[in-house]
């Protein structure tokens, strides 16, 4: 919803996916409320969002992953590019959410990536944005986010893609962290942000220092 | 060497450890050269090392930490704090510096953890400092870091202990990150940022944003 809310503020033309049309409707309405009535969301049931999409953002919890994505094989279109922002934590199987679960192909974006039909790249990221921050209300303050995206990715073309849509979100800097692999890090930083989170009570996030200038363009 | 140099600059005292004394010596001479004639630093072989310490800091190589941990059982003094910074690359084995090994015990801190005597405690922690910025000379510049450090133990008390000594270091921030399990989140970063340091040829930290100021503390 948050991601939902930053790509409709930033004029991007948005689907929302749910197995029922009709809650991906009345999600779409709640966005547009706060995003303003331009806003270009609309809702739809996931096979039919799918369809209709060239770049899909998975934002699902891990214990539902792989069966959506079975579920949406043949609604993928070829060509298109899927960002997995899946983090496996060990909540899903009634554990902690500071802890993860260990994924056979390395990384629940890899997990995906197997999933998806030929001709459809993965690109992973988004996994450390607060949910909480990003659907921030603060109209008078500053909306921006204090933290970087990296992104993973085989595809340099759908690590592109992925940097200037995570670039559209106030305060964010994208960058390029490598090979799709390397995403089973970017979920483990999760957990520890949502370790850190607990622990202090905050909304934690990264910024990665010490690159040169054009590392965040 | 780094880390020495910081905290020989920082006015404490400091023993550097070695397989062979004069090594050792010649180090903490170096050393000495740069923190000024007053730094309080010594090298010693590595069991006269631990035998005079009861703050150990461990920087090898993963692939030399088991077998030195094992030689120097005997030597460490029951009651001190040894922090490890050793991180799993698979570099040790021939591997890339931007993968880690699996390590059994979960983490290299927990394996060290496993391997000293009954009641020293373990901290994980300054796996992400680079030694290019600890070892910087700009001398009219600003050299201080910008980097955090996140710290893990199951010892509150060698988590403050090892908060304290990070915060000596100009720019970082010490952050309690929790029991000694976390830790292979924070070796897994350091291969991340090798990474992105092979990419965009910088020298890459992290800063960890959101948290209370008193997390920072």
């Amino acid at each position: 919803m948050g991601l939902a809310l930053r790509w409709a503020r930033a004029g991007e033309t948005i689907i929302l996916g749910s197995r029922d049309a009709q809650r991906a409707q009345q999600a779409a309405e709640e966005i547009r409320k706060k995003a303003g009535a331009g806003a270009n969301i609309t809702g739809m049931e996931n096979s039919a969002a799918c369809a209709a999409s060239d770049l899909l953002v998975l934002t699902v919890p891990f214990e539902g992953q792989a069966t959506l994505l079975k579920q949406l094989k043949t609604a993928i279109r070829p060509g298109s590019v899927l960002i997995d922002a899946t983090v496996p934590l060990a909540a899903g199987v009634g554990g902690r959410a500071s802890r993860t679960l260990g994924v056979w192909q390395g990384s629940a974006a890899q997990q995906a990536a197997e999933l998806v039909p030929k001709g459809v790249s993965v690109a992973a990221a988004f996994h450390n944005l607060s949910a909480d921050l990003l659907n921030s209300e603060q109209s008078n303050g500053d909306d921006s986010l204090d933290c970087d995206v990296i992104v993973c990715s085989d595809d340099p073309a759908a690590t592109q893609l992925t940097r200037a849509l995570a670039a559209k979100i106030p305060g964010v800097r994208a960058i390029d962290g490598g090979k799709l692999e390397n995403a089973r890090i970017l979920e483990q930083i999760t957990a520890l942000l949502i370790g850190l989170n607990i622990r202090h009570k905050g909304h934690g996030g990264i910024r990665i220092t010490g690159l040169p200038p054009q590392a965040y363009e």
